[in-house]
């Protein structure tokens, strides 16, 4: 197997395709075409096979793949086969929201501890999870085993967020503050800006209304005919 | 200028060199190279040029892009010289916590409603923005002037209200909710999956440690190299 080479795009379609996979068992099936994939989710066959192919001999042609070896295989890819500790700094609206978005239900994701630099706020708790004071983010993500830090602060501590947070050994950080950070050596940043996705939209909505739709190249996960 | 090829890839870089170019601009800068966009935000040269020149001639050899120039152009590629107002149906604490979210501020985007299905939410405030009933949807858009709306409900009722959106004439729409749904027409619908990007952080995580970074395809918003 190949894992050394794969894109963002391609884990993204990865976890697409988990997905769906994961909706096809629930309801009993065994097998699935890539066009009964495509067709079923609105998903690109052809994209289908070239993503599974890569990862060694999913499918047999004429009958599909199997769809219990399929999910297994990607769960490993993704490291979904172990269990997340998510550590979110800033317990402000958004890092609570993100506390109990739920989209993390019924994930391998778990939100073990906020953070934040506020005495109001430390001590407190949103759902099951409590709010810590930020200087002790590197003892409390030690012994709550936290591998995945969420930064939801302004941009203008974020910065300094990140260090913290690369200081404490965590490699996997999420940024929602709508600034671009510098990260060196083996941490993987994934900022997840809502503006630039909002932008899009707006660029949509700018095109001359004869090239709506035409003017866009068709998404995989964003944009589905019926 | 051809705008009706841009894929949301190219969108979300002109987004990143668009708020790259008013950071130099806030700082008297007049013009700038490929080279020194690249070098100072992180971004890679041959991408900006590729980028700028599908729009049209911008840069003069040795001396750089004018600033001023293209700031405009980009605003008005990205359709950002006007105002869109923004609707988030859903007003739990996602919802609330989109509608003051720190990264909208300085944006053309103004947030000018809540709505919600819940008696008990509805009518509160959470910042100056009031919580309409959802039955109202259609009746408060067209009042209010909304031309963006963000799904921020569960998965399940997610479908039930892009309906109502769409139905209500709305053609730009951003969805929180974790679930794939189905437009039709002249519809641009943005999922933002944050369980996805997750996964991206986890299939980091998975990879054997020698082949982290390299496993990685860099993108220029994403993983930054100091």
């Amino acid at each position: 197997m190949k894992v050394d080479k794969i894109s963002e795009l391609t884990t993204n379609r990865l976890s697409i395709y988990l997905r769906c996979l994961n909706e096809l068992a629930a309801e009993g099936a065994k097998s699935v075409s890539s066009d009964g994939l495509a067709n079923r989710f609105h998903l690109n066959s052809a994209q289908i096979r070239k993503d599974l192919a890569y990862f060694g001999e999913f499918g047999v042609r004429g009958v599909g793949y199997d769809i219990a070896d399929l999910r297994e295989h990607i769960t490993k890819i993704l490291g979904l086969d172990k269990e997340h500790r998510v550590g979110i700094i800033g317990a402000g609206r958004l890092g609570a929201a993100l506390a109990d978005y739920y989209g993390f239900q019924r994930t391998n994701f778990k939100v073990a501890a906020l953070f934040d630099a506020d005495k109001d706020k430390i001590g407190q708790h949103f759902g099951e999870i409590e709010v810590f004071d930020i200087k002790d983010f590197s003892e409390v993500t030690k012994k709550a085993n936290i591998d995945v830090a969420v930064i939801a602060v302004p941009a203008e501590y974020a910065q300094g967020v990140l260090e913290l947070i690369t200081d404490a050994g965590i490699k996997a950080i999420m940024n929602f503050a709508p600034t671009p950070l510098r990260v060196s050596g083996d941490v993987k940043l994934k900022t997840v800006d809502l503006t630039i996705s909002l932008e899009s939209l707006s660029y949509y909505l700018a095109l001359p209304s004869n090239v709506n739709g035409a003017g866009l190249k068709p998404n995989s996960t964003n944009r589905r005919k019926k």
